[in-house]
């Protein structure tokens, strides 16, 4: 039994909770939160909800602490800290700031010996990953990513801070004649605004200046600036009914030329499609918590990434039944 | 520098040589072949060509030995016994009989303290680690593999060996609706022959009985009964400029479930479309032999697969670089 602590406990320490529940081999002790124990309600029985600075104490009862925190304040905090006490997982999501954030992390878990994984999810995560063995396959190629059709969070809370939205909700979405290019060979070289497009639904308030509002959206910098943008005005109503859920997903595909001179095309492609962003991402989270401890109790220790993971501590089958039911 | 031998050369072979060349840090010391060396003539000059029974004589040049043998006969015999001298790679592809083979390269290379690497390719390989990953992530789910558009060598044989057939060429195509099925989230049970479809490209001997060979083609056990197999017979010109490479590809889908009530469906989908085989099944091999010698020069020794395999052993770039660029 591996045995998990949650610290922080939003939609990604949901995920995780969810998670724990279909690995027989994973076990939730406690959860750690911010707000006062007793508000805050969880969907596992049995399980104890404490106060972030509780932790310490439970050292001994817990294998691997799951890091559920956000990339821009909170992790470059919380992960060095908490890899002082215990085997860590996170989902740091802030790629130009990882190696920044792999060295103090690094340097707290040798100091305790713990193993601390850090930018566990699909990206950083297993996009990451499809890169790497894109990359290393056929080094005589090309990476493309793309993302969506899905929510982006930091777009959704831009939009909000517009004046004059009440609500609203953004929706990164790959432009199909991309990924046919790609998908051909062709190794094209593409513009930001030629792989992505941005649709956004907008709930204006009472009397804003909708004209106001898109214009605003449209030429937002970092954000909006440099994409083809959609605004969709659209009652409270319809948001809350049609555009409840996180979906996400995308695309890592590698296209590479192998032969005496080149003349073979390849094509690497993984995808996802995924109905919740938060569940799948801990889904993932989850199994490197294994990996975590297998490597931990192996004597392993400092900062890992999914790089560093040998794919069969991701799992709960033998290295027998693996061969056997997998390779 | 890694340096590589390569042992047998045929199609993967000569795939091995070439794919040696796009990387730097790789370099080719012999070629072994079973035939007279003064015969073969290889891509690269200044490499020696060296009969198979002068392997041991090369222990000290070679960091590790790639063999390209078939795994009917070839490797069950070739893998253990060089496993005794070299660390070794292999793309030993007969399923059910990995965990024997397992057993033999094993004990072979835990005596002689090498690494010994089997089954490395795309099926088995690539597409083992990704039915491992999408099953690490997704428990609640289920894996289908589906393999082509391309030429399946076993089929290609046995149609050349029926009666009055002077050539020919056999398919491997995956039913678009069965892939659709998967992709949709509906987990559908699905038979052998609602996966693929078998097209065959057949010369006929002259004043051959086309309806005969048609029939036995057709009703073949193993090889086409199970599937709606179609035949078209074509000249031998047509053959040869149609049908003159070996492409190959296919899709490995993981879909799953996640939420309280499993109410969120996810769809991991990994797909290759390859123009050469062989070339791209040696070029995985290439980028395995480099983390063979990384995990030999660790102190490891026995027999691996893909599934052991850290990724970052498989790049050149330093895992600072790995952070920084793909992660």
């Amino acid at each position: 039994m591996v045995r998990i602590g949650i610290y922080g406990y939003g939609n990604l320490g949901r995920g995780v909770e969810n998670a724990i529940k279909q690995n027989s081999d994973m076990q939730l002790v406690a959860v750690f939160s911010r707000r006062d124990p007793a508000t805050v309600k969880i969907n596992t029985a049995g399980v104890k909800v404490l106060k972030v600075d509780e932790a310490e104490k439970m050292v001994e009862e817990i294998d691997v602490m799951i890091i559920c925190g956000g990339s821009a304040t909170d992790l470059p905090e919380q992960t060095p800290a908490l890899a002082k006490l215990f085997n860590v997982v996170d989902s740091f999501d802030t790629h130009a700031r990882i190696p920044e954030h792999f060295d103090n992390v690094d340097k707290a878990a040798k100091l305790s010996g713990k193993v601390a994984m850090i930018s566990v999810g699909w990206d950083p995560g297993m996009f990451s990953l499809n890169r790497l063995y894109g990359g290393a396959i056929l080094p005589d190629g090309k990476d493309y990513t793309f993302w969506g059709k899905g929510v982006s969070q930091g777009h959704s809370d831009a939009i909000r801070r517009v004046e004059g939205v009440a609500d609203g909700k953004q929706y990164t979405v790959p432009v199909q004649a991309a990924l046919d290019a790609v998908r051909s060979g062709s190794n094209p070289e593409l513009t930001t605004r030629e792989k992505h497009t941005r649709e956004c639904f907008v709930v204006a308030k009472d009397g804003a200046d909708k004209a106001a509002i898109e214009a605003e959206i449209k030429s937002m910098p970092n954000y909006f600036a440099d994409y083809d943008t959609t605004v969709n005005f659209i009652s409270q109503e319809e948001l809350n009914t049609n555009h409840a859920g996180i979906p996400h997903g995308g695309f890592v595909i590698r296209s590479g030329k192998t032969g005496a001179s080149l003349e073979n095309n390849h094509i690497i492609e993984y995808s996802l499609k995924l109905d919740s962003n938060p569940e799948f991402t801990a889904s993932v989270i989850v199994c490197f918590a294994r990996a975590t401890a297998r490597m931990s109790s192996e004597g392993m220790s400092g900062c890992k990434t999914v790089f560093d993971v040998p794919p069969a501590y991701l799992s709960a089958k033998s290295a027998e039944e693996l061969r056997k039911e997998l390779l």
